[in-house]
């Protein structure tokens, strides 16, 4: 049976789940789901995610929601297909990925969400930007991207010398902001942050990915 | 080579990672890091944690931080030792888990933490809350627990009927807000989010930890 990924081409957080299932060499469906119709607030979809948020993953009868915990699933589920996303022959290697997809999730996450949000989702709604809330952003963002860097000069990745799940999380939003907002400097000032960046983000099972999610093609 | 966690007693994040090492009835020395002498921010810290926070956990030479990267590292390490909170021997109900400890990190967490925030440690640092903050959170949060207890209705526990890593997340914050915070009808008022703290709460594992975290011992 197929995977089925329900979700939008422009989704960061769908996106998040699409480059995994392509570095790992897992088809799939994707099942559109119209956000400018508000189609995750129908009824038959809060049955597959109560929070009404894609993207949903359905594997079978198991139906999973929240992008970092389907990527998981996919790699430990085909962690011998493809790339290896987890470093499952090493546990501290393994543990060290684990690490990294909480520093993303806890601290860039937090910081480079509402500056996307701002920039990107308010005008595709109509709205306006809140520069206030911008700016603090920014400046948290920086504060991790700080880390990072010093972090970056002694290993090529952020959870060592490898590209891991942890790498892989960053694509999406980090994507839109060098694409969609003026604060490119983030990354572009800091030059292992910046050469990480050009990295990972050439790596084909992302690039493929970016034509859609800037073309707009919800 | 006995796992030493370095935090404080009354730091929700540390108790988290407490609290499953007490569930995997595995020892471990509680290395004291005073935040109110920012302990946290020492050279000597930030070399373990470039973050500068607490917990950080050592294992031999393996030196891990983010509190849910920690405690998923210590559940699969010793998935054979104390009570099972990833329900590793069956592939469903651990993607299951994987979702709700993602529900608590990226839904639950970032309600509750301004609550607890400006009510409990704003105090605690001289300085008066701010009730636009906590008003937000407490819409949110009621949101969210809205999908809890129409979950709990079906399952015993968020992930199953089985108590595990996603419910043990909840823990620290939740026991804050109810001892802290006027917001106790949060939980109250929603009668099988109530009758699940009730008894996620009154596991032993967790329930000596309270004593210190209460006492404000830091
Ligand atoms: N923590 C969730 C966030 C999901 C999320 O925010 N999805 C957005 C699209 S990128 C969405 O569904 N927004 C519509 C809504 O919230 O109504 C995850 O990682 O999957
Ligand atoms: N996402 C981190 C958060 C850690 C955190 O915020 N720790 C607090 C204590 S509960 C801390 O160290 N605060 C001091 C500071 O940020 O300076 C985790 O889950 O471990």
């Amino acid at each position: 049976m197929t995977i089925k990924v329900y979700g939008a081409a422009l989704s960061t957080n769908t996106v998040r789940v699409l480059t995994c299932l392509r570095e790992k060499q897992v088809d799939f469906e994707l099942v559109h789901v119209d956000l400018f119709k508000a189609e995750q607030r129908l009824p038959h979809f809060l049955a597959k995610n109560p929070f009404g948020q894609i993207p949903v993953l359905e594997d079978g009868d198991l139906i999973l929601f929240e992008s970092r915990a389907i990527t998981t699933y996919i790699a430990e589920k085909f962690k011998e297909t493809g790339y290896d996303l987890i470093r499952y022959q090493d546990p501290k290697e393994a543990a060290l990925v684990k690490v990294w997809v909480e520093v993303e999730s806890q601290q860039y996450n937090p910081a480079i969400k509402p500056i996307i949000y701002q920039n990107f989702v308010m005008p595709l709604m109509g709205k306006s930007p809140d520069q206030t809330i911008i700016d603090a952003s920014i400046e948290k963002l920086g504060n991790v991207l700080d880390v990072y860097e010093a972090k970056l000069i002694s290993t090529k990745y952020l959870a060592g010398d490898f590209y891991s799940l942890a790498d892989l999380h960053h694509l999406p939003y980090t994507y839109y902001l060098m694409m969609k907002t003026p604060y490119t400097d983030l990354i572009n000032q800091r030059p292992h942050v910046k050469a990480w960046w050009e990295d990972i983000s050439s790596r084909p099972a992302f690039k493929k990915l970016t034509e859609s999610m800037i073309l707009g093609d919800n």
